[in-house]
């Protein structure tokens, strides 16, 4: 068996027939805009910038703003639920796309030729991006004019050279002419909305109606306004669930929709991580989704293209006669690579869609989350009492949730798409084009064969749920119960091999729904794919009920509104020197208050009185007093009271009454 | 390209070698018990041993013995936990052997020849083979001695005629030549328990010592020790489960191992139907054990036998050179076989030992199960408030429960031998294989040749664990909190790119972690595969639910001492004669007295003051008194009373109270 032979078999006609369409070649294009050049120029100028914000830093420390260069480091509070979020989302928008070519890319970073070490460049490009970036999230730390006007021009030059170089060279060789440009699409949205952003930002600080952001958080009023939410509503809520009665058909039908759309909230607004998280989350889907379809759908046009009557030949040579004439074989064989593109992009469409939808999903079960764990029902939300307190674990899960996201919502994608796509393969193979064609209904056939079984199966079942209902199952006096037990028993008994059966057809039932729920829910962290006993073992889940913790351990809106009505006191005070803390440090500012020793007599007599009104409120704290007795009055009300509260999940009753009583 | 070419191709060594090993040819066998005659035999004595009892149950009737006919056609009580459970189970046990053989053989009804209409025969022999082994379990229901002897003729000839076929046949052609006779060991066990077991009844019965079947479940102490044992341990649960204080680790320990291996206690008994159960799932594990050996194995090994020098010219047709030298590449083909046999059987040792350790688990967890419901601890047991009510697909789920567990067996074995088998085949020919003999190591070098990007995920996954720990959070007076804000906010966003990375190894793992998980628990009905919210989708645990309901609201062990404790005061009045009543009958017992009229002035003071004293510890059942309140007072102590109890949740209490009133 020699070679020659071989190759004749695989290609019996000799005659050398070139594939009719060529995959398009696409010269390689240098933009006007240089892009190595580029990157150099714009890394001088960030830094530039920088250096000029760290001067500006320096001499606004030097005035009555408490902050500085620390502010500058540290551009974005991800634990604010107030600041405007435009700008950090949209700079972890780009973030996300830059991330993304650098991966598929094959010379991650401009400054490179060719694609040798390209898992060097990599690794340092993961590095470079986010320092690239950063001045356009710190040029709005400040809050200064200079600042502004240096994050416009920034944000102009990267949105105006990003979209020459786009205009310049549309397509590429990469994956397809136009993945390139595609892909870039949300890049140039982000960074559109930052060149539309600073300036209006400066607009603003020109007109002086500029709130300042960074006393925003526990002066707004959005703490306060929560609280008398929460004040004031007192739905007997506790009871409608322990009632057994059903709601009404239209009302479970509203609530389960309800469970998929997100509405806005007034007294309820996303953290900014959450946010962050959800529009990362959707460019990723968008990404995603493009890369599936331009490696494949492309790929699969130019084979459905190029059929001609060697496939014939060599679908004789597998013994696969689809038909006797040669130019109907080549009909048949383009109509079925036609169907699998067809399968290809809906299974691609419906993974998409199903990912918009937990997205959806998603934001509904967070604000759920979150609402319970501010009114302590801990138990309802992990399912077991746990401590909501900063640990190590949990915070190393929470620095990661926004990334971990995006890369679940990738992976589902991928499972997604090729589970859907075999499905859909099998569905249209199996049972459509047999159908409509009418023949090789092989699997019909056999079912249709089998009709006594499914008769027996059906009649089995009926008779148990008719027996059931009419004869073995008595009403008495509004209670339900068994009747006529021996002839139960015996059918139990008769009954016992066909169950068997019955059983084997649920257990295929079970594989196919726990599959289905699981590979939908791949994407989402918000839920554990697990049994509800071991559902911490799902690393994913682990990781958001830890994110959650932080949250609400570090910006529970009650205690955020207890601290800004404490700043304001001391602020009424101290001629309001005092009212531009940031709000970290208004958590703690007790214990710095311990030092100054000018706390007037008045004060302190408030003091006691808050902590004797709390304590006969909430006899439980008095044991976590012990700690803080040897303090001055004020200082029993600073963070690890709320937090101690918290821990006992007896939190809204004593959050509520520190409200209350901060505000008698 | 013409066909002879291709028989060339495929065997160009055209003198024609016989593969060395043949399949032993097994010579059809007649046992000289002809099963056909044996069969008509077997049902025509079943049908007269019917008979008889049919006219001893009639004569048993027109004695003082209240049950009769109706008795004779319910053989097993499902609903009780207090009778010897051997009989029921090993007629079970015989049952399922007969179902499993039904479907394997080519002609399942020993009447038929041939294999044509197997559907039908199969309908019919699902039917057939219940009915026939009816008379086994009915010979042990009047506990009449004639009965007794009925069974042990019945068991000893079905035990002799099928030890005695095969004996002289213990080798056929189906899967396997030994295939059948092992398949047989489970029934030849079941019947010679049976075989044992009515002769030991008889003796007993002779002997005068032998209790009553049928009066033994209302009257039994077990109920009177379960009530005694819940009201003498006053263990304070509560307390402990709501300190967050961890128990230590041998504790800890000891308590994970205890969830795995069942030990009995004294004051339970499993429900028969669940003991029932148990046994079905262990005989279905072997036979399908057994069934997955022998179909696969001894062809394997056959293969391996008969491989030769062809097997080089065929792999070196497919370009496949595993070796210049002819026999060398037969040798490493062997090796190969043996190695895919090896992965084989492991697989499905693993997967049966699995089962195994899941089978105790789950009597484990029925146990906890059960006697949470008894408590009340709905919630924690279904995960929701449920009504503990019988309903009609409550009671259809209880029905078909035993063969649901065999079913899912059956289905769990061969998904996870299927599963483990390739996880093997990749384990062994990608990664130990290429170890062992130092070559092919593509997965090791592309690993290795990754290092930088490991080490890069390694050392953020490092810095983001000790910056948390040392640097993020600070421990002030017993309570943690975050500290360095700044930076933790600069470090979660610098390293949202390395995060990205991670999350897709994160998500890898969830896949992992989850796909494994459901299907080492696929074969379990009782807990979800899905998650806590939607877990009533999987229908399995949707029956296990329900099941469970069935038994707890019928056969609670409070609610049965206290029905006895009724049924003892009212035959201590009526001087016996009541006593033997069967165990339904005594939960409906109050409503028959009050036909009487004859309760005497004491007995109703007796029973309003038994009202009085639980209404008062129940200010909840007041309520469900209307329905009852033109009854006698008596009346009110009947099943329903139990029952509404339940469904309030608060059964512990109330059932408490009852069994303390009805003792004073």
């Amino acid at each position: 068996m020699d070679k020659d032979a071989l190759l004749d078999y695989e290609y019996p006609d000799l005659d050398p027939v070139p594939s009719k369409i060529e995959k398009e070649i696409i010269p390689p294009c240098d933009p006007t805009a240089d892009d190595r050049l580029y990157h150099i120029c714009i890394t001088a100028i960030s830094l530039v910038v920088m250096l000029i914000l760290a001067v500006l830093a320096r001499r606004a420390k030097v005035g009555d703003r408490q902050k500085g260069l620390p502010a500058l480091l540290s551009p974005v509070n991800f634990l604010d639920h107030t600041q405007h979020k435009g700008l950090a989302v949209a700079v972890f928008g780009v973030l996300l796309c830059k991330l993304w070519g650098l991966i598929l890319l094959p010379n991650p970073l401009p400054f490179t030729t060719g694609s040798q070490n390209k898992q060097n460049w990599l690794i340092l490009g993961v590095f470079y991006y986010p320092a690239l970036y950063y001045p356009l999230l710190a040029c709005g730390t400040l809050h200064n004019k200079v600042g502004y006007v240096l994050g416009s021009l920034l944000s102009w030059t990267q949105f105006g050279v990003l979209v020459w170089q786009k205009i310049d060279c549309p397509r590429t060789s990469l994956v397809h002419k136009h993945f390139s440009l595609f892909s870039s699409l949300p890049q140039i949205a982000c960074l559109a909305f930052l060149s539309f952003q600073y300036p209006l930002l400066l607009f603003k600080g020109l007109k002086g109606t500029e709130k300042n952001n960074a006393t925003e958080d526990l002066s707004s009023s959005y703490y306060k306004d929560y609280v008398k939410k929460i004040l004031k509503k007192k739905k007997p809520t506790k009871v409608s669930s322990l009632t057994t009665e059903k709601p009404k058909l239209h009302r479970r039908i509203i609530d389960a929709v309800k469970l998929y759309i997100y509405t806005p909230e007034d007294a309820f607004r996303f953290p900014l991580k959450l946010a962050i998280s959800g529009v990362v989350s959707f460019i990723t889907l968008y990404q995603m989704g493009l890369l599936l379809i331009l490696t494949v759908v492309p790929n699969l046009q130019i084979a459905r293209l190029g059929v001609d009557e060697d496939v014939a030949n060599l679908l004789a040579g597998f013994k696969i006669m689809l038909s006797p004439d040669k130019k109907e074989v080549v009909r048949i064989v383009i109509y079925y690579i036609w169907c699998v593109e067809v399968c290809y992009i809906s299974a691609m469409t419906l993974s998409g869609l199903v990912n918009l939808v937990m997205l959806m999903q998603s934001m509904v079960l967070h604000r759920l989350n979150l609402k319970g764990l501010y009114r302590g029902d801990i138990y309802k939300v992990y399912n077991c009492q746990r401590s909501i307190r900063a640990s190590r674990p949990a915070l190393v899960c929470w620095m990661g949730y926004t990334s971990f996201t995006a890369a679940h919502i990738c992976f589902g994608m991928l499972i997604q798409t090729m589970v859907f796509f075999l499905c859909l393969l099998i569905l249209v193979f199996f049972i459509i084009i047999p159908v409509l064609h009418g023949e090789n209904l092989i699997l019909f056939q056999l079912l249709w064969s089998m009709w006594p079984f499914w008769l027996m199966i059906f009649l089995a079942l009926l008779i148990q749920h008719l027996t059931a209902r009419f004869w073995f199952i008595k009403k008495t006096a509004g209670t339900q119960d068994l009747d006529n037990r021996g002839n139960l028993f015996l059918l139990t008994y008769l009954l016992f091999p066909v169950n068997v059966l019955i059983g084997v057809l649920l257990a295929l039932w079970r594989l196919i729904i726990t599959a289905l729920f699981n590979i939908v829910h791949m994407g989402r962290m918000d839920i554990s794919l697990l049994n509800r006993n071991v559902e911490a073992f799902d690393p994913a889940y682990r990781c958001y009920a830890h994110y959650l913790k932080i949250e609400v351990n570090q910006s529970h809106p009650v205690m955020k509104a207890f601290c800004g009505m404490l700043l304001q006191s001391v602020g009424q005070e101290s001629n309001g020197a005092q009212r531009s803390r940031d709000a970290e440090e208004g958590i703690q500012l007790v214990q710095q208050e311990k030092k100054q020793h000018k706390v007037s007599s008045a004060k302190r007599a408030y003091g006691h009185w808050q902590i004797l009104y709390t304590l006969v409120n909430n006899p439980s704290l008095v044991s976590t007093r012990k700690h803080f007795q040897r303090h001055s009055a004020g200082s029993f009300v600073n963070g690890s009271f709320n937090r101690n509260t918290k821990e006992r999940g007896k939190k809204e009753t004593a959050t509520k009454e520190a409200g209350a009583s901060a505000t008698n």
